[in-house]
């Protein structure tokens, strides 16, 4: 053993440490604030149900708020991962007031949308103040803002395992670097630790039982991941094609106001709020029965026009609900466990539509426990084999073609495509 | 959706669905035919210890097999790295008798070593054998290559999910290329499948609990982490020396002959088996009490010396044995439970030895369940650091650098360094 490299990790660990001990103290701070708001306009909305009434006046307000202060931090998530492409500047830290205000205006009138954008787009903006304050060159500031992602998504969830690979895994598809490996778990157990010590909690989802394999059971698993995979591209293409259609009025803060009408129109047409906000009941529901399939098409279709026209929140606790209740209703024709199809297709849309499969596979293990990993992993690899050269992120780059025959596209852009 | 992306997809997954099981039927059973094997010579050798005294004559033919029939495969798990990254020729059929043949000598008349490398050599050796019969082109070689590595060490172990990162990160330091995702995750649960339909069982070994994370708990874990990757990196510059020193032989056939002197005189001075084979019984003891530093250090010698000479078997279980036993002698100093330091360093020094962070963590999280999986996680990150540029497999290529200072020697293989 050569003594000098062995000093360069010990540098290289107790800089991480401080880092990303700050990075987790910021990200997972501002998760529990988040977290607990969530509660509070959810439960406020579900109260006070003519507040969805309300849903285009506040889709006016939040395309205002971004129309007038938010043009630089408008592509959220994406202009994260531009950074971590191609630095260019510092990313504002108005697009925290800015993402957050937005996702819970969102949510109090009615919008279906998630938080996993918004944490993770808190976690990375948050980080990337730590820029300046710490004086990092650019090869230690995208180290900074991977492990902001892998921070703000570890402490929304509170997964930290599969935040840390996440924030590894987004910004590529089809490979993973190991440069951040260190910063990502120190930021997202961090992180993960101060979400909890604020007292803030998680769901907690049934363990899955074991299930004997077989090549049957292995068979089923299999077409039901192609399905994940199938939706999770059907989600990603609808989102950007409402996106296009809305892009066409030209004044941006209308384009909520119409958007707003639409799905407070959809939610008194339904005669129920299932298919709006987190949705977190209906996901828990779809492990005990098996639910009709317009609930996850009604959810998918909700969830696409709320983030298509400019509302703020999240893609991921939507594909959840999508994929397990889509799982559920599996049920109904694959001979597999309602609880199992509907785990399988939790992880399973996501990692079709976010192109992360290791992220969502330890996902699986930390909720569901390791007893049905690998039907599990098995839907996570399926369906992201399934979503093709799509997903929820335009700016996440190809750094390993899915398929030979699409290997000219390596190196661009899911938006350039 | 366009039509014909959807049926590329379909056609690789039907494509692999058919390879995937082949391999796994052919590892699986492989595997199977080792574990019962290497049950009954361990069995045979603890109960005619005079065995041990022949360990130099088991050598010599060991020795005499290879230098006659074995010129090609010798180099072993970097043959079948080697022809991932480089693709030459076939790997021979005759890889699988001799390394199975060569193992169980060496574990029958009292080797101090492992099983990974044999049941990784026959899965890479047998899927190789697919590549004629299938008339498969360069490119599905490579992935099926790769799904024999991660079929061989997921039916050896019993853990499919490790099993199938391993083959996908072993091969490239540093970064994971997701281009075998689905033959490997195809390969190791269909393997895992047939190894456990022939009634092979695998170890089972106690579930850690749950330990609330705090900042200092996580400080223990990186301390413990960065000497699990000291450690596996003192066991890999070991072999490498003890080999680079027994090369002085001229003739190959001796050097096994004087190891086995060594090995055999050092059992017999020291006087227990607790120190050769597998030493399973000394692992799972090693999660119950906290045993004494002599364990860890004696084993690593007798492994480095058994491996290094040219006895055959693996580097993983010692590694396991190795890990947990420091792991458990650090109980003594370090305020964390004795199980979980001794799962932490059970695939912690592995991950450092074998530069595979994800495949360990998912080891460990298949192994001893989720609830310590933050500590799991950052044992085989830590470790994977500390370790450097130093491994137990020569021929795997630096993917991307630990640390920005080696960068330049990314694109080389550990052992040109």
């Amino acid at each position: 053993m050569r003594a000098v490299p062995t000093t360069a990790y010990v540098l290289f660990l107790l800089r991480w440490v401080v880092i990303s001990t700050l990075i987790g103290g910021l990200a997972g701070t501002a998760s529990a604030i988040f977290l607990v708001s969530l509660d509070w306009v959810t439960h406020w909305r579900e109260t006070h149900l003519v507040l969805i009434a309300l849903l285009p006046v506040a889709g006016f307000f939040i395309g205002l708020a971004y129309h007038l202060f938010g043009n630089q931090v408008v592509r959220g998530n994406n202009l994260i991962l531009d950074e971590i492409h191609a630095p260019r500047q510092l990313i504002p830290l108005r697009l925290v007031p800015l993402v957050l205000g937005g996702t819970l205006l969102t949510h109090l009138f009615g919008g279906s949308a998630g938080r996993e954008g918004t944490a993770v787009q808190m976690g990375g903006a948050l980080a990337d103040q730590l820029t300046r304050l710490l004086k990092l060159r650019p090869r230690d500031r995208r180290l900074l803002l991977i492990a902001g992602i892998s921070a703000g998504f570890a402490s929304v969830f509170g997964t930290p395992l599969a935040g840390a690979v996440f924030g590894l895994e987004v910004f590529l598809l089809g490979s993973m670097r190991y440069d951040a490996l260190l910063p990502s778990f120190l930021a997202a157990v961090s992180a993960d630790f101060v979400t909890r010590a604020w007292g803030v909690g998680h769901t907690h989802y049934p363990q899955l039982a074991s299930l004997p394999i077989t090549p049957l059971t292995i068979l089923y698993a299999l077409i039901a991941g192609v399905l994940f995979g199938l939706v999770a591209r059907s989600f990603a293409a609808l989102v950007h094609r409402i996106s296009q259609l809305f892009g066409r009025i030209a004044y941006a803060p209308l384009r909520p106001v119409l958007g707003g009408v639409l799905v407070a129109a959809s939610v008194w047409a339904l005669g129920t709020t299932r298919y709006i906000g987190l949705g977190v009941p209906v996901i828990v529901e779809a492990f005990h029965l098996s639910l009709s399939p317009a609930d996850f098409a009604l959810k998918l279709l909700l969830t696409a026009l709320t983030l298509g026209c400019g509302f703020k929140g999240g893609e991921v606790t939507p594909l959840f609900f999508i994929g397990a209740t889509l799982g559920s209703a599996l049920a109904g024709v694959v001979p597999l466990p309602v609880a199992l199809l509907a785990g399988m297709g939790f992880v399973g849309v996501f990692a079709g539509a976010a192109n992360t499969p290791i992220a969502c596979t330890l996902m699986g293990l930390e909720l569901f426990g390791v007893q049905a990993g690998v039907y599990l992993a098995l839907a996570c690899v399926v369906a992201y084999l399934f979503s093709g050269h799509t997903g929820i992120y335009s700016a996440q780059q190809i750094g390993q073609a899915k398929h030979l025959r699409f290997g000219r596209q390596q190196g661009s852009r899911l938006g350039d495509l």
